[in-house]
């Protein structure tokens, strides 16, 4: 098992990579204050790993609450069955709120706690690779509103992080994929040697070899929490992870939460954000091949969706969370493995670069 | 105009207090930091000052919400009102919430501050002596759920809080009693020299004397901005300003929000609290009777509602986020001018002395 810490001051959380941290105690008893905890998870993955998690925290008042899966429940009809469980149960602000899933119910959960009583503790236990290496670390957590993705929220750090390898095994394909999204990211928008090790690696990763699996998720985890112990509520340093992130949430706006996956819509955002900057004169046509050629390989779609429209893009991107007084911001690559932010990009080069993109046809994942 | 700072130190913020301070640019300006705001007030309040409010802030992009009016009202659906008015009206990430309104309207958008886009700023202008003198103050900010008051939430500091004593002149008289609940609980609970003053003062108060009610509000706001500098997030210290609370909280409960005012309420519990005080050997005769002649000069309830049971009180304060462990914590004075907290109160007494409130027989203001 290998231990990174996030560094937040008073705030400060350690994350445990490994096969089978899942079961072990150490992972969790002392990040537990009181004698109360609740195992918020949701009916696919209960019956693989609910029984599990209870164990290892016998001696605890322990009880659960299942929620419905996908991200069309990431909701506030859905939170709510969280408070109502915890309200029905009568846990206190000492309890403790365990996130056994994916990105849906680590933002959900770690919104509830958040929220619960003003602010109870919690835990994340992210079980699919894209919270593994992204959601479960740095502290985001919320919902989604029909106007927008993750609109209601907090920046709310949880107490651990325990990413147990092993249960990427159960993993559909596509979802190993939209994880490999954000695993790219971090070498794109930081991390230049990453970008070599994982052109070599893709085929291994993909094909779920557990040293490689496991090098990608710590080293993402450890280019993640370095970002965030730098910035933690989204200054320009922070904004960098939002590679890809705008012309995304776009996508699934537009298609509809969970028909792409996240990192589907991530991976099409990157093509489009590396289209950007070549256009603007950042990087090279060979570069902007290996961005694609390495999306491809990981099996994410390199444009976007053949149905929508520019002004379906620009609609929502103007009440994307990174707009300020009205100007659209992007990340763009300076080169590969160097991010940076701006607001200077002509509206004219953008819309052109989506035109082309949505020409290439594509008709969706899945 | 007067000034106080609350002292939380880079998220420190002042305390305007006095007669027109709603309609002066200083108040605002200085604390709003983009182009955007939003007003959030309700259908009583906005014929009285939104206009004013609005002349004030002419040169800013000024939307505003009217909520429905009152403690009913204080849940998820009117908080998902300002939620769609942000989104749809586009308001983005550096927009300015402005709370026009009393405890509900403060409580709540603080709450939707605290959460929409993780987080955006706010000013509270409290237009109730209650929130003037109590929730406006200290960033504690929520809604109700049908289980519990005040449960979901989040503390979120607001950047000026604007204290306009003139709107007090077209408050009911029920809610100015209901608002000397907390100022009285100022002096109870470490302020014994305050308590003489309200003594001899709160004819004067009731009747709204200007300089009466602008030194009441002052040095309240002085005594909350002071326990909360020390403990912001309800450690020992910050738990004393829940005199009368817990079992306050279990009258309106009960009661339905919006049947008993939350000061109403807070008042027949800080009578009750004081009962128990006595019974356990803290306060004398004459001290209890001293605190129940002040909650009745202030025209506030000195008993349980009598269609309570001891039944319904306990029920209520075991969700209580007083409450850690199982065991019911209380806040007791020890004399006049001095409360602690304690888990140390013997069920039977605290059954006793509800018994005997309740027989009182109190049919319930209003």
């Amino acid at each position: 098992m290998q231990q990174l810490t996030v560094d937040l001051g008073d705030r400060s959380y350690p994350i445990f990579i490994g096969e089978g941290c899942l079961d072990a105690t150490p992972s969790y008893l002392p990040y537990i204050a009181g004698e109360q905890v609740c195992i918020v998870t949701n009916d696919t993955l209960a019956p693989l790993y609910l029984s599990r998690v209870q164990k290892v925290l016998e001696g605890k008042k322990v009880t659960a609450v299942i929620l419905p899966d996908g991200e069309a429940h990431k909701h506030f009809g859905t939170l709510n069955l969280i408070f109502d469980h915890l309200l029905a149960k009568k846990h206190n602000r000492k309890t403790t709120l365990i996130a056994l899933g994916g990105g849906v119910i680590g933002d959900m959960t770690g919104f509830a706690a958040a929220c619960y009583q003003r602010g109870v503790d919690f835990i994340q236990v992210p079980t699919t690779l894209l919270s593994q290496v992204d959601s479960s670390v740095g502290g985001k957590t919320g919902i989604n509103h029909p106007l927008g993705k993750n609109m209601i929220g907090a920046f709310y750090q949880p107490k651990a992080v325990v990413i147990d390898t092993q249960v990427l095994s159960t993993l559909p394909a596509r979802e190993i994929s939209a994880g490999m999204a954000e695993v790219i990211k971090y070498g794109l928008l930081g991390d230049a040697p990453f970008i070599d090790w994982l052109e070599s690696n893709m085929a291994a990763l993909m094909a779920l070899e557990p040293s490689a699996l496991a090098y990608a998720i710590y080293r993402s985890c450890e280019n993640k929490a370095r970002i965030v112990a730098q910035d933690e509520r989204e200054g320009d340093v922070r904004a960098l992870l939002n590679l890809g992130h705008t012309f995304g949430h776009a996508i699934e706006t537009q298609m509809g939460y969970g028909q792409w996956l996240h990192g589907e819509a991530v991976g099409a955002g990157m093509a489009i954000a590396a289209e950007v900057s070549h256009r603007s004169g950042w990087i090279s046509d060979t570069d902007l091949a290996r961005v694609h050629r390495l999306l491809a390989a990981a099996s994410l779609p390199t444009a976007a969706p053949a149905s929508m429209t520019v002004d379906q893009f620009l609609e929502h991107m103007a009440v994307d969370k990174k707009v300020l007084d009205g100007r659209l911001r992007f990340v763009l690559l300076r080169r590969l493995g160097q991010a940076f932010t701006t607001s200077d990009v002509p509206v004219a080069l953008v819309q052109d670069v989506l035109v082309k993109s949505i020409a290439k046809g594509l008709v969706g994942p899945g």
